[in-house]
């Protein structure tokens, strides 16, 4: 990659902020005006085989509408396209696809989707992202309702006996706990690693450890985070967590502790992985190719460390 | 630091290769020839008072000789200057020490003392060096031999009951054992660190795992190295295992697993640190500042990781 083509993540004496404006689309059953969340932007209609998912396994942030999408059967009316670990400045890329094109959308780089709806995009390049796939349009990048979407307003492709993602008895909590992992830990572990001063890398990393310790105590008693059976909220946690111990620790710093050493957090993170749409979209090669390789700033070699083995992850849980 | 006063460590696309030449003098009873070693270089005369130890409790070669200076009593012969965690191109400083001299030598750097013996000394100044107070010339950096030498030179001066750190009937076997943890260990971590090329660090990698497991499986059966009692070898080897999960795990990519993931490594290197001579001499707050700041080509943003929690290192090692 030449230099003026490398992203930079840290930002000099500056904490790290995630910029969380995103195309704010939604999918839904008619096109209805949904019965929670923001609407403001345009809404499109549920329709099988019309619209493509495309997330990079590489990614947390895309892992989990990959995991509900299969979770939720959706595999057959939504379509996937999954970009290589690695990007530059410009976008994620379909390296991984023959001829490096997404052999639906045509496209080399899935910045081409962004600038097809707005030919002057101005912010990052993000996965996941639904496309439309006749116009070749991005429709949505807004990933905590994407994977809301899915289970609300494509109920009727479900597959039969498709999980109860979001129990509207536990509704509530759930917003509370989901809210608390997202600021302290999904983004918390970037907010430690993207730090541009010692103090706003001590800051954060206090902020995650505590949140850390939380999760600990409230898997004493819970198979899963809202209780004894998996939801939304439950994706969220995993993706970051199966990158803890093969990135965040080193190359984020996030290192109190490894993920093994937390006993309940680590037989639940084994315990979601023994799940096929967990596991089975769990990569670590791409997970650590991406960190590494696309993080000059904070790894300047672009080397990828050879640990840790990935067979613990396979271990037995002990959480029946 | 400027710019300009940065070193760097990683050469692209090269593997590391340490640097092995050093000012070769050696301090022997009464100036004789030794019995043991190279001798490519003058010779020094034991007197107690007359040298000083200049060394960093940063750096894993340095902090042998400070603790084999303990171990045999020689505080008050040799006497201790140490200069703070972290250098720049040019040298490391005494910034620990009132006025940011050294109060015995009263220099800056210790460039200087380099200088006074050879103006134009063309290669890196490092610590362990010995320092001739009257004239304030470096002696020699030569770290293996300042050790052996502290131990076969100066045993008049050695407290009573000192440790006998090269027991004559295991010294062949000792050798051997010492030449393969240099060359696999305590060097193999800098090689797995200072790696241009993935292909290079993926070598470095096997060798140094393939040596963790061995030394792993030598202490199954012996409470130290070379058996039941304290040698040079274990100095040599305990002040690379003291940074592992500090430093060289996530820093230097060494991240198969922690220390404390092998139970006889571990325990072995806690019973080591339960020794004052080890314990006392062991900084993880000097540790780390010195890999992460100094190394501003492998972390360029200087932060240093808050964890792990030293606090691991006391508890009850069970090897007794």
């Amino acid at each position: 990659m030449s230099e003026d083509l490398k992203p930079t993540y840290v930002e000099k004496g500056q904490e790290f902020n995630r910029d969380m404006r995103y195309i704010p689309d939604r999918v839904t059953k008619d096109g209805r005006v949904p019965e929670r969340g923001p609407v403001n932007g345009k809404l499109w209609p549920v329709e099988p085989g019309r619209y493509r998912l495309i997330a990079a396994k590489a990614c947390p942030w895309a892992t989990r509408a990959i995991i509900v999408r299969q979770l939720l059967g959706l595999e057959d009316v939504i379509s996937l396209g999954t970009p290589g670990p690695t990007h530059d400045k410009r976008s994620w890329t379909f390296d991984l696809d023959p001829d490096g094109r997404d052999p639906v959308l045509g496209i080399e780089r899935l910045q081409e989707a962004y600038f097809e709806r707005y030919p002057d995009y101005p912010r990052g390049i993000t996965v996941p992202a639904i496309v439309d796939v006749p116009t070749g349009q991005v429709v949505t990048n807004d990933f905590p309702w994407i994977t809301h979407d899915l289970f609300f307003e494509w109920q009727d492709h479900h597959r039969d006996g498709a999980p109860d993602l979001w129990p509207e008895a536990l509704r509530e909590e759930m917003e509370q706990v989901m809210e608390r992992v997202f600021t302290e830990v999904n983004n918390g572990v970037y907010r430690c690693g993207f730090a541009g001063s010692q103090e706003s890398y001590d800051a954060a990393y206090d902020r995650l450890w505590k949140a850390m310790d939380w999760l600990e105590d409230r898997l004493a008693d819970r198979r899963y985070l809202m209780g004894d059976t998996i939801t939304e909220a439950d994706v969220r946690l995993f993706t970051t967590l199966a990158r803890f111990d093969a990135v965040y620790h080193g190359h984020f710093k996030c290192n109190r502790n490894k993920l093994t050493e937390m006993p309940n957090l680590w037989g639940y993170a084994r315990d979601l992985h023994s799940i096929p749409a967990f596991g089975e979209n769990t990569d670590f090669d791409q997970i650590k190719a991406h960190y590494y390789v696309v993080h000059s700033d904070i790894n300047p070699s672009g080397i990828i460390p050879a640990g840790p083995d990935p067979a613990v992850w396979l271990e037995p849980h002990g959480r029946g």
